[in-house]
Order: structure tokens, then C-alpha cells, then sequence
């Protein structure tokens, strides 16, 4: 599989500089990539790898190219014509139509003949595979849900009960949608016993928009009344945590690790960073960055990027800090005092 | 499936308010319940919207019921007592006793006729599942373990070796029990060469009590010598990591994410936070409630709340404080050399 | 299994210090051996536990050994010595040659005949199982992968695509290696309507080096272009997130719960603490150790231990020195001010 300058610039719009008739017949990064290979300069830092990358054609913005002896395509957004491009390399093995022989099919669920389920997938009551929906090998889907159409539950993947996605959904490995929300009661017995937990019943379930994706290990648990929701175009990372009834807003990403819990309401194009933290019913508004490892301990009202923690120092010279930082109340009211009597 | 007030009265044990014969069918929130469904008013702050709820009946205190024109169950814990009512109208298929013709049981396993063990499920050498137990899908049981009666792996949950859980344990999907603890040492040749780690087998099991209930993708390590408990009523969210030897006490309740490493003790009834993080070879006594995202560094005496981390900021401020961090043991050295000026 | 003194000494290549004849036939703590277990004592902090021990036989430096009235091995590193003996009484069933019948096997796949794979395991197309390696029940090997001689896929384990174990490596249940790293574009339709994200195919593989460890539910995400790395003897613990073109160096050991972000590179010989954070297209020198919940936000070119965070405090004192963090900037500045006025 080899493209022309020319044939790539025409599949994506793009307008070629240099010899149309160069051609590749796979990708790589600037530093790696043969004169085979298709590259792409989208971070400025790079700019300096372009001199002696031997790409064969590389994607880039037109003002990079002036000067550039090789042959380019012409692109507004470097990066994303890159991803276009290489996804016309990436040669993946269609899943052909039809339902495994060893998979377990239950009499009252719907696989449309356009659909694949995989060997050792099961699909439980009531619950229905749509048009060119994939369930991969060792997928459990429960009863009452719903694969949309395109969508592709890559492997080991469960949907417990009440799990509807939309179309064009990706899900990988391990992920668990619909477990039983975390909802406990305190139980504390009339006779002055020992209090103990009692599970409260998880009534909803989870409803996914078109075009999510949901990473390998990732939960999200169904609501306890109403669903937990992610609305479409949500990007949710590896070993994400999303707790009963939270809603996510459309074309959020979250990185991996991160986790909001229960009753949390996050807004549009937010970005969460890995292994950050939200609390329960919060509210976050649109376009709101969270970075790495911060928790979210009110709700958000103004897009921005915001940060908790501290800094990374030499372990010595932490160990100070932080003993300091218990002292910080003492400090401050003793230097209040002082402030006091200068007015 | 529908309830009278007074026949939902005479379940929970709880007084009725207004109309014994209002039906309902169902459940929901305050804000959406319709006339044929039940809802409930236990957090104070709800009660402006019980003036206008449709909802047909509320479970509420007795106080909040005084003028309430509508139907109401009186019960002196409210969330508790809609717990109960809830699971009423929970409908779930029975799994029904038997094993799937696909199911792989060792010889020397010992299924009660009772049990249900589903497809693709494996039961491995000298395992037992007691009564009433459920061995959901994809299931892998290994080795010398114990599902006790009444006991339910819901999908995908692994026990590799040794793992004995009591009665009633719920297993939620993509749980690992009684994987190998981490336990390296390094191992450094007597001739000077590079060292490299040697694994420290992994003798112990895990020790599961009755009721605990532990969430999707959690995992918890079998001991290196002696085993990893967990007593009874312990309610784990989902990716929750125990290391090896770790023992927590019943009735505590650990939220997502948290993680505690090996050889540490939690006492009972406590509540551990979010993402929150236990060191080794630690002791939390009982009734230890530790914030969401805070670690424990050391071992704790006395009950209470504890915590740590920094406030969420807006980044730009965040980066100042952040900086002046670093500076903090500067700053109290400083200080406190014109401290020992002022006398 | 039981074996003297004489031949553990024989077997570890360790002196014997009292009764050669001394036999065990097991192990166990310090604390907790019976005259017929075999218990070490490395941590000096155990050293009052040697005078009451009931062990059999101890492993132990040579100079504790001195007044010690019981049969000791004495060893320059009694915990790695300790490991290889417990070793010993280690008893694990062999997983026997062959392919379970009810395995999918790809026509393309090539399974050694001494290899194992078990029920419910799927080995996809050109996949390679080399000699004495095991595939656990309910596997997923995808396309393009090696598990290498003598390696391990306990149960459960998915290797999505392009994933090269090498020999001696062992995957604990529910890891997923080589889904797709998350590599996504904003891309912004050119009419001004709205952005949505564009996924960057995942072109790379993973590679694993030899006698690697990787814990359970942990994930290695696939690389963008290059491949995801781990050189050997790398061990990694439960719930691990490695994002795409991550390189971790031999020798480097993680705890359980921390995460690296994509192109992130770790030296040889590191110890990243449980829960700590490794921001992406950073890189971490040999013989770095990250403490527990640190976020590593910038390279390191020491060797030695890092940090962040604050110490865990009482609620109540927290919540005031949390404050004050965020008033601590403009505290600087009124200082600042003041020392500017005293030279």
C-alpha cells in the first residue's frame, strides 16, 4: 500500500509542495522516518529534526515549508491531516459479519447480521448488537443493552446491565460500563447495635454518545435513579474512574487515572489531566483544565486551567517544606500580630 | 410490580402519612418521581424540592412530614429505609443452579447442585462454590479457593489461588483476588555484577468476610506468608489496590481509587477517601476517616478526620504558591532569626 | 517436602550455624513459625522477635547468628537468600503442554508444542507462543504479538496487538498490553463549526524485555509511531498506567497505582513510589527514586529521591495551613517588601 504526493494531497485537501510523484508507503516520526516514510512537523520544537529528517514527505504548515528542499503537503493543521493520513496505512483485518460458535446468545437478544461477536462473547436478555457493531472476544454484555452502530467492544470488555452506547463507539480492553453504582447507607439498628452497611439498589444505567471512547480498565458505574451519562465525542484515557450519575459534557478528554465521583457534572471541552481528581456533585462549566493529579474540591464556574499540589523537589529540601507547611497557620498569625501594630 | 403505601409500610416497618392506599410502581429522584413513583427526603437540603415533587409517596422523617400535603412513610433514617424499599422493585433474573455446558470445573472442584456457574466460567483444583453462590461469565476461579454460600462473581472476576470468601461477598467485573503480592528483593551477586530483582514468593492467600462487597477492576494481592484479610462488611469501590498482607477492619468503607500498600492495618468503620493513598506497614485505627487524594504517611492513633495535599487554585495563582513552596524553609529560617531579636 | 538444614545450605550455598539435622517443611514469619518452618531475620527492627521465635531454622546474617541458640543459615542477604528457599516449598501444579480444546487459535499462529494454552484463550493471526510459555484461561492475544519462552499470561491477560514479551515474563490477570496509546487532534473544521476530536491511529507495538514482571490490571498502551518499551527485568505492580512510547529502563521497579504519561522515559534502576505521576516527554535518570503520590514535572539529571505533596495533617489544622498556602505568595511580597527596607 503506497501513496503519491499527489494521491495523498487529494484524499485530504491538501495542497503539495515539491514533487508530486514522491511516494510513500508508511509513517514515522521526523528523526526515524526513510525516504519511504510519510512524517510531520506540528510542534515548532521539532523544527530543527526537519533539516535532517530523510522523510520522503512530510505534512507541514505552509510557512515551514519556504525553505524546505523536500517534497511536503500543505496543511492548516499539521497534526491532525497527519492522523488522517496515517490511518490510510493502518491495515487492520475487517471483522467479518456473524456471531462466533462458541459465543452464548440469549434467545431474546438482537445481533444484526452486520455485526461480529467474537468467541467466547456473551449477550445477555433483551440486549441488541446493532449494523456493523463489533463485540470482541470474551466481551460479557449483560442484559438491557445496546451496541450502536460501528461501534467496537475491543476485547474482554463488560456492559453489566442497562448500557447504552451510540454509535461509533470504542471501547478497550477491560473496561466495565454499568457495575453497580457505590451507594451504601449506614444502617444503625433501632436496639443500638452495631451499624452496618446496606447496599442501595442501582435503578439506572449508562448511556454513552456517539463517537466516545473509553480506555482499557476504565469503569463507569449506572446511576442509582437516573443514568450516568457521557454525552458525545467524550475521549476517556486508561484507568478512569467515573462514578453513579456523573455527566460528562460533549468533546471532553480525560487522561488516564483521572476520576470523578458520583453526582459530578463536568462541562464542554474540558481537559482533565492524569490521575486528577473530582469530588461528587460538583460542577464544572465548559472548557475547564484541570491539571495532572490536582482534585477538584468545589464546583467551577470560569473556563481556565486550574492546579492543586506542589512542586517536585529533592526529597531533603521537601521534607523541610513540609514541615513548614504544617507550621503556616502559626506563621501567619504571628506575622498578623506583628502587621497588626504597624497599621 | 406495585405497592400500597401501607403494604410498603408493613414491609419497612415505618408509619404512614396521608393516603395508606397510594400505589406505586417504581422509584425516583425528588425532581423527577412521577405520581406512581416513590422517592425519598433524607439531606435537608432537598426539601424545597418536596413542595414540588410529583412523586406519590415520600420516605422522610416524621418532623419534615408535618405539613406535607401529600402521602409520606415515616422512618427515622429516611436514605436506609428507601434503601430497603428500592430493592422491592429491583426485578433481576435468578441465575439458575446448574453449570453452563461451556464451563471448564476441575475434577477435584466441588460445585453445590445450588450454585450457578456461568459460561466460560473455570473452576480450578480443589475449589469450592457453596450454595446459592453465582460464578458469573469469563470468570476464572483457580486453585484452592472458596466462593461462599450466597456469594456472587458478577463477570470477568478472577481468584487465582488461595482467595476464601465468606457468605454473601459481591465481586463486581475485572476484580483480581489473590494475584501475587509485590514482593522483590534485590539481589546483588557476590561478584560485583549488576544486581536484579528476585521475586519473593507469594505463599499466603486471601481471606475475604462475610457481606464485603468489592468493585469493578479492584484488586487485592495474596500474602507473602500470611494472608490478606479483609473482615466482614468491607465495601471497596472500583480499582482499589490492597497489597499483600494488608488487613482491613469490618465495616470499612474505601472509595475509588484508593490503594493501601502491604503489610498495612485499617481499623473498622473507617472511611477512606477517593484516590487516597495508605504506606506499608502502617496502623490506622478505628473510626479513621481520611479525605479524598490525601496519603498516610504514618500510623494514626486517634479518630478523627486527617488530610493532605493543597487547595484547588486557579493555575496562575496556583504556580506562585507552588514557587513560594520551595522558598518556605528560607523564609522560616529567616523569620526566625528576627524572632530571636524580638525576644 | 521437607528439607535440613544441611540441605538448604547445600542447595543456597549459605553456612549453617547449629543443628544441621534441623528439618522444615515450610515457611512463616518470625512471629508466627512453628519448630518445623523455616523464617528470616533481615530487618534489624525484627531483632527482638529472633529471642522468641519458635522457627526451626532462621535465615540470618552472620554476626545476628552469633548468640543465637537455635539453627540458623547465615547469609550476606538473608531476605533475597529467604526468597530462594521459600522458593522451594512453593508448590504450583505445571500447567501441562497442549492447547485446551476449547482455545481459538488463529491458522497464521505458531504455538510451540512444549507451550500451554488454556480454556477460553484466543492466539490471533502470525502470533507466535514460544516454548514452555503459558497462556492462562482467558487470554486475548491479538494480532502480531510474541509471548516469549518460558513467559507467563496468568489469566485474563490481553495483548491486543504488535505486543513482543520476551523470555520469563510474567503478566498477572487483567493487564491489557498494546491497546491504542491515546493519541488524539482537535480538529477544527475550517467553516469555524465545532471542534471535535480526531483519533491518531496507533501505529507502534509493545515491547517487553526479558524476566519482566507487569501486575495485575495494568495497562501498557501501544506506541503512536516507535514502540512502548520495557527493558529487562522491569517489574511493575498492580493498576499501572504506561502510556504510548513510554521507555522504562532495566532494573526500574513501580509501585502499584502510579502512571507514566506518553513519551515519557524512566532510567535504569529507579523506584517510583505507589501512586506517584510521571508527566509525558519527561526524562528520569538512572537511580531515581519518586516517592509515593509525587508528580514528576520535569526531568531529573540526579540520581537521588524526589517529592512532592504535604504531610498529612489533623482536618481541622489542614484545613488552616491549606489556607494559608494560597495566601502564601502575597505573604512573600508584604516580606519582601520589608526586607527590602531593612538591606
Amino acid at each position: 500500500m503506497d501513496f503519491s504526493a499527489a494521491q495523498l494531497a487529494g484524499r485530504l485537501g491538501l495542497a503539495v509542495h515539491g514533487d508530486p510523484d514522491a511516494r510513500v508507503s508508511g509513517v514515522a516520526t521526523l528523526a526515524r522516518a526513510t525516504p519511504s516514510q510519510l512524517s510531520f512537523l506540528a510542534n515548532p520544537r521539532y523544527r530543527a529534526q526537519l533539516a535532517s529528517s530523510r522523510a520522503g514527505i512530510v505534512v507541514m504548515r505552509e510557512e515551514d515549508a519556504a525553505g524546505h528542499a523536500g517534497t511536503a503537503l500543505l496543511a492548516r493543521d499539521p497534526y491532525a491531516a497527519f492522523a488522517r493520513a496515517a490511518a490510510l496505512f493502518e491495515s487492520r483485518e475487517a471483522a467479518a459479519p456473524g456471531v462466533h460458535a462458541s459465543a452464548v446468545v440469549d434467545a431474546s437478544a438482537t445481533v444484526d447480521p452486520g455485526a461480529h461477536v467474537g468467541p467466547f462473547a456473551c449477550i445477555g436478555a433483551r440486549s441488541v448488537v446493532e449494523a456493523g457493531a463489533i463485540v470482541g472476544p470474551g466481551c460479557v454484555v449483560g442484559e438491557d443493552c445496546v451496541v450502536g452502530a460501528g461501534s467496537e467492544l475491543v476485547a474482554r470488555v463488560t456492559l453489566v446491565r442497562r448500557v447504552r452506547l451510540g454509535r461509533r463507539v470504542l471501547v478497550h480492553p477491560g473496561a466495565v460500563l454499568g457495575a453497580d453504582g457505590f451507594g451504601l447507607a449506614l444502617d444503625r439498628p433501632a436496639d443500638g447495635g452495631e451499624p452496618r452497611w446496606l447496599k442501595v439498589p442501582q435503578l439506572g444505567g449508562v448511556v454513552v454518545g456517539d463517537d466516545c471512547e473509553i480506555g482499557a480498565n476504565t469503569t463507569i458505574d449506572r446511576g442509582a435513579l437516573d443514568d450516568t451519562v457521557l454525552e458525545e465525542d467524550v475521549r476517556l484515557d486508561n484507568q478512569i474512574q467515573v462514578g453513579h450519575n456523573v455527566r460528562i459534557g460533549a468533546h471532553t478528554a480525560m487522561a488516564g487515572c483521572s476520576a470523578v465521583a458520583g453526582s459530578a457534572t463536568i462541562g464542554r471541552y474540558c481537559l482533565i489531566g492524569g490521575g486528577a481528581g473530582v469530588l461528587g456533585h460538583l460542577e464544572i462549566c465548559d472548557r475547564v483544565t484541570v491539571t495532572a493529579m490536582s482534585l477538584v474540591t468545589h464546583s467551577i464556574r470560569e473556563p481556565g486551567d486550574y492546579s492543586s499540589g506542589t512542586p517536585l523537589m529533592d526529597n531533603r529540601a521537601w521534607r523541610k517544606a513540609a514541615a513548614r507547611f504544617k507550621q503556616l497557620d502559626g506563621l501567619f498569625r504571628r506575622l498578623g500580630a506583628l502587621g497588626d501594630n504597624r497599621g
